[in-house]
């Protein structure tokens, strides 16, 4: 939401349609961030498994106090908080707010309880509904939306931190039991398709929700490139490893090549070598990997150097964007229920742009001509973050439905990889 | 249970009396740790707040998996583990037996479930109980009598993992909701009580059951000294604080000083200025500072500055032994039910010397002349740690019943306070 | 030097008048290294100040090996290296060349002696007039012009790295004592030059010497802009210091506050508050701070923040390029002798555009549309280090003549900021 | 000196044969400093190697400051200080004379000079004559005595942080070239030799120098016990790591096995294997062990492992001393010049007791009955390191002649192994 948007919307009302429409997608997606922690008992919902991750109870409370904090204390009069002290447990990093519980000790949160947590998401559901029985100022309405996309966000966050806390566990649990959507079988070779160069638009303009750093449209010079028509695979990756790609100086950026050694790193996060084949934690557990399926948990560091071994690069975020345009803004996501990359499934001319895998592009995470973050609090969503990190495209198949745009900017640095993080080859025409 | 205990109980089996006397002490201690565990829910009981810590649950399946790896496999016949998985999981320490989950994690082990554990206890409870329906081999029979005393001591761990993790949270909780057994009021001047030198027998005698580090019994040669007639108190140590003790490098040892500065200790763990008074988290919650009651929760850094600022110094191991031979092995200890150190309550010669606090000595935890560990992994239970930290001794107010002796030689690094640790001052005569 | 360029120079040779400007340039910019070390006893030049910086001999001996590595041993037949082991000691981070000595124990190594790297020098200076009594191959000609180039920049690098050296001391002492070019005074209000926008050609034309990530030249769309029309001064900065600038979240990077408030950091790198003014270490001592002269020693976090502070924001890098092509490439660099950046010194449209201090821009240092490294060991100059650090433009006060160009790409990681580091604002037309 | 010596001495003056004595041995220990410096560069005096060694010309510096800060300020009218600013760079940790250079930053210190530093032992040398040439005050004298002691102390430390600066450098050079006493050969098998128990007087007993941390002199209770009549050697260690000794949990105390894991440690420090024998760097350079030669340059750790896997134990430092009353306290120290340890040279009762290698004893650092520092600043000098050390006998090849006792307690901490730290077995009799 951009601060224009943010000015424009301060004393008007939401349309009907559009309220009904809301209210409805609020409320599916509070209730899924519960469907998801079902299968979690509430030890598991409470231990955070690294610095990086954080507890499923605290994504399900901090995502609760966005409502109240930003939506329900200004807007629902007579709204009474359900516990002063969750907003020093259950504040993310919004400094404007106040003091907070730091985010290494959040795995340190037994109380408030479990219970506690689900009651507090009800007291809240509740006090939602009731600002749903009056008209909605539009401000509210533009929060809501803002609120339901960053629950969204917390959603695919659960996951793969439940992930990394199952994977770094002697018993490596499933989350669910799942069947895959195909059976193992090699990839198709990859094909490339190719692209003019010219000035062209990107960014988000301004139709439907999108974060701030989407915008402002603006025009960005593209050079004739080609980009392969699907993500790259297990198999692919492998071969990488078995060439020595780990133990190749040259392929890699210096902080990467530090990295790797400094830390060990002789494959993707989860994937291990084992008895001769590879298997993977996921999801669904400690399983064989799937060659023919994108490569996950790769890093920005591993992605570049897998790409100078191709002897291709990675694509800029505005050549994937401007490549996207011809594509449907559709993939397996969350809603297919598969919890893991699938194989590309057809010979479309781009495949897996959507779902499946974070797709790691060569684009700094910087703000776009004439960014500015909107005032207060939610302005420190995405621009204070504006630094050091690499910017992925197109979704993974733990992003919710409905979540994912052309324009959308995710972003991470470049040694994290416990999201579902793969790559798209590219080169230049 | 020292070498030789081992060796002449290897053919032998346990008399009747005894036989009947260790199985009630060892389903009460087994039914104790689950009372403990009691007001926790499985989210407490699954976190773990520092890596000195452990989680409730890893200390109730760690004591089970004690009787289950030294006792029921060996002497059970048929005895099928509960799952293999476990000796991984819940090993702490014992190289010998094999690779382990390293101990800074085992705030991850979210599965085995709680109820996976309980059901484990509950299935060792029985095989156990089932060993005692035939002769059980004196070898056996003093297994389980360390596996019992082994018990207790992650009782008592229990608690003082539990405090801190709560007194880690914003939320503060408290364990239990129990009453002080005086009311606060100002505590008697100390007295100090005379003692004569000599030549005396230290060391345990080998009845009933010791650790082997209690042992061999043997000649120490004591100087005149006096003793305490009860221990340091608060309202001293509220004194020694607002007299600048932490600021006066002179008091303190090097490493000390060093510590107290790089991690900004001013006071005891758990005690903070509050609203012009002090308060202290506790087991019973974030209360005020009783001024009577036993300091508690102080490194030996802490005790030996404060010695030195009171003019005295702590006692050796050697002679808090000797005086402790005129007075009864009682104290206020877990049974009391108090949770937290109490006042002196009365004019004895020598008071508080079993259970309110664990005092420091100035003894280094060095092995008695003659010491060798018992062959095997049990060897590993003592003897090793036999460097760099030093002996406590008397007990503290979560110290099980029964797990108490005037041989006892309790043992921490000095930088370490998270136990109810407390002191008693000394002086040449 | 391209990877065209190398290609192209393989088999050609350099054309005579060339040749002696080569030899010319060559040996001034060895005389001058020498001449740099001159003020330093060899126990300053021995010792590392932090992990960043290298000890003046490291810096003498590593340029020396350069020529030795790449240009006597490929092309002087019969050269015989100085010493087999120094290839070891003085290699600064080519995988390609073998192991090295690690960069943090730098400054551990006394021996060779300062005697023995002088001599070291003088053999290779020797064999590289040697080399010049012949033609020289051309694509010895292009290695030597990267290497005058390459120890150009450590030169730079010796004078910051001795005055972190000198700041981190107690006696603080001079490298050299010179006075100002310009008398303390308020700097002239900051006015701001407008440039339109366009589609622009963008990096180095190959024409003369250039680093390989100054090209390829290619086509940068650039938006209308405005431009400071001098550098922030002290002043400036010291206002907001007082402003609370370092106390303010919300003028931050995330990663930056974290930054400053683990590291205390509550003004630029050098500058401090001293008996109600400030005072700055730099190379003629610990001096009062000019209030009219640049700012330095800020990192691009803190460059980012006042930016943000001031309501402006860095220029990109190919703003500030296309707005230098109307200014001479000259400015006050190490030939000036003044060895500290100076007040802005006339009305010019656009002053302090080249040496005074390195100028922070928004651009995160990426490679160029097309960039390639040149294979072999040299490819290691740039290309590895693209991740993380940000671009700066305009060379300092330590800059060797003729070392700086439109074009040339500095880079730093955001939190570094040893090297005379500040800042010129910008803002959208 | 002890506090009451301190006491005594505070207004009698010195007997003249004693003052002449003294100022003869100031003298020469002053100039055995100097000497000792003589084959290094003021590079290699400059630079330090890691936090626990400090740089010579630091050591040149601190023994002067020692002499300046506690003598002559106090006891030459009309002494200058040489320069305001050494005390705040060559204070070493006497926290009650102020602020000081931080002990890991020893390093940094270029200026002052090698050049000043040697005028600054000029200057105190010389005000030191002037002291001479009058009466001196008894507590002068004593204060003398300490600072005479106390050089030597850092000639010892002197020589080895040069020889771990050389080791740490690629070229490993040698200190000096001088020859071993004996010819490499096989060490004849070790002996032992039985003492009687009984209660002992043990610790200085006050005639002659001492550190306050010998005495008081005192009873201590000694069970009968034997000592080998020798050190362990080179060939003795290097079976024991060939029998696996490092890679054996059940022979280490828990820290130290810790340690050798994090750390990689599999010899002794400066110990190598290399084509197929064993060599060693040493004061001498880099040059094949001596089979013969008593090991050294172990930690504590790794001597008590040791003992451990060779059926026996460390002595206490009570019984080293006991079995000392024998023996003449002569050794091979540093007068000898061998600057290494070597092999036992004769059939004597007991050898190697004095000079050679420090021995480590089974004795943690802690104060005897009725120890008091002395007051004020050199009472910081033993008492505030009494924690989490052990004590070491006997002195090595690089203690200055006169410089050891019987009763002399050397201590370092556990993990500690730069200095010449070797063992020598005991056994309960």
């Amino acid at each position: 939401m951009s601060l224009t948007q943010l000015d424009r919307a301060a004393s008007a009302h939401d349309a009907p349609s559009h309220h009904d429409d809301l209210r409805r997608r609020l409320m599916e997606t509070r209730a899924l961030s519960n469907d998801l922690a079902q299968p979690l008992s509430d030890e598991d919902q409470v231990v955070q498994a690294m610095d990086d991750a954080s507890p499923t109870k605290w994504h399900l409370a901090h995502t609760t106090w966005f409502f109240e904090a930003f939506v329900l204390s200004r807007f629902l009069p007579g709204y009474s908080r359900f516990d002063d002290n969750f907003e020093y447990c259950f504040n993310s990093y919004y400094e404007s707010v106040g003091p907070r519980h730091p985010r290494p000790f959040r795995g340190l949160l037994t109380r408030p309880s479990g219970d506690a947590v689900r009651d507090y998401r009800a007291h809240v559901d509740e006090a939602l509904e009731t600002l749903f029985t009056h008209d909605v100022p539009q401000e509210a309405s533009t929060l809501i939306e803002l609120g339901i996309n960053h629950e969204q966000q917390h959603q695919e966050l659960l996951l793969t931190d439940i992930l990394s806390l199952f994977a770094s566990q002697p018993l490596k649990p499933a989350y669910r039991d799942v069947v895959d959507g195909e059976t193992p079988r090699d990839a198709d070779p990859t094909a490339f398709v190719s692209f003019d160069g010219g000035v062209f638009k990107v960014g988000h303009d301004g139709t439907g929700f999108s974060y701030d750093n989407e915008g402002p449209r603006h025009e960005q010079l593209i050079r004739p490139f080609k980009l392969a028509n699907r993500c790259v695979t297990n198999a692919e990756w492998i071969a990488f490893i078995e060439d020595g790609g780990y133990e190749t100086a040259g392929l890699w950026l210096a902080d990467g090549w530090t990295l790797i050694n400094d830390e060990g790193w002789r494959a993707p996060l989860y994937l291990e070598r084992s008895d001769g084949g590879y298997r993977q934690m996921g999801l669904r557990g400690f399983r064989p990997a799937n060659p023919a399926a994108p490569v996950a948990h790769v890093s920005y560091f591993e992605a570049d150097a897998f790409a100078r071994w191709a002897g291709y690069r990675l694509p800029s975020e505005f050549e994937w964007e401007h490549a996207s345009a011809s594509i449907p803004q559709k993939g397996r996501t969350l809603g297919n229920g598969f919890l893991s990359p699938q194989p590309a499934s057809d010979q479309a001319r781009l495949t897996q742009m959507f779902g499946d895998v974070w797709e790691w592009t060569a684009s700094a995470y910087l703000p776009y001509p004439g960014y500015k973050p909107a005032p207060g609090a939610v302005g420190e969503y995405n621009g204070k973050f504006m630094c050091n990190q690499f910017v992925l495209k197109g979704g993974s198949c733990v992003t919710p439905e409905g979540h994912i745009r052309r324009t959308y900017r995710n972003f991470f640095y470049p040694h994290q990889r416990w999201q579902f993080t793969g790559l798209r080859l590219a080169a230049d025409a």
